[in-house]
């Protein structure tokens, strides 16, 4: 390498991340070297911290800097539906719509034979256990509309069966804002199927 | 925001980079989330290093972590010719060519009026300086082949008349691999007027 050492491990730690190059590395490492002294400890203390002092809420499964997590502890919400979700990031998808009201559970992955992910390596024996204890009368399943996202769905609702709870799957169809002519044949079928008579 | 605070300012800290989004800002803090402690750890150490141990060459104007930094320390290179780039990036470029051997200056930027930046605020006086005291006999101009390269090229080559120095800038043409189709006019008129006799 032509850098000096300290410039070639900060391009080194960013060619680590998802999507990064090598030349973005070295983009963002110069431009580093441009930031504000102030702002640059800010985010290596922002790094430290996340991995320090972040834990899985032991109620939902969420990440979060307190247990339990906001939405656990939260009275107001309505504690008899449990939206389960893959990752954090869709729990915030989800709050975003501000249509939700109830609790939710983060699987912290999906099923993947293929990646040799099962149900054990999954959150779900922490779902179950709430569905035994708890007052919860719905569960819906807000996996990813893929093979993942789907499997997942197909053995949770059959895994639930014997709880005798309502399970639900968030609808496919065409996105707001969307155009049929681009549209997928798969997701045009799903939208068909799911047709609702209009009131 | 519906992130815990720690995460949440990670995802502020590189939403402040260039290109990243808040998208992919958040993609990148929940990655980290689950990267090893020890590469966290020395990606934050990283950037507190990039701060705090570098410094600017006393001679070249370069990027380094000894002052002088390594070229100019170098006893093998040739002390007769200074290329002049408009960053550490582009020496780093210079020097993977493995074809030049002389010495660098590196303006830290190029003269633009529309950002008004002019000859003071990039290391010209440190470039003439060298000029006065060494035993330099060529300049060589590589700075960006674009209107702020070359409004700065063309700022040295005058400045520098005096000294009765050789001064160069390096050919504009299409660039090797490159499709004569797709060059636009101006690449293609300057690398037909920098046409070469096939010895």
């Amino acid at each position: 390498m032509f850098y000096p050492e300290p410039i070639a491990k900060l391009i080194d730690s960013f060619s680590r991340l998802p999507g990064v190059g090598p030349k973005t590395a070295a983009r963002l490492a110069f431009y580093v070297l441009r930031m504000k002294e102030e702002d640059v400890m800010n985010f290596a203390k922002a790094l430290v911290n996340v991995k320090r002092n972040l834990l899985y809420c032991s109620v939902c499964c969420n990440i979060t800097d307190t247990d339990p997590c906001r939405v656990c502890s939260d009275k107001q919400r309505d504690r008899s539906v449990i939206c389960v979700v893959q990752e954090a990031r869709d729990l915030v998808a989800m709050e975003r719509t501000k249509e939700y009201h109830g609790m939710y559970h983060v699987l912290q992955g999906a099923i993947s034979p293929m990646e040799g992910i099962g149900p054990d390596d999954i959150r779900v024996a922490e779902l179950l256990r709430r569905l035994a204890d708890d007052e919860v009368q719905e569960l819906i399943l807000a996996t990813n509309p893929n093979i993942e996202g789907e499997a997942t769905a197909m053995y949770l609702s059959r895994l639930v069966k014997p709880f005798q709870i309502k399970v639900t799957r968030i609808a496919h169809g065409l996105p707001v804002g969307g155009d049929l002519e681009y549209a997928d044949e798969v997701t045009l079928s799903k939208a068909l199927e799911g047709r609702r008579e209009l009131s």
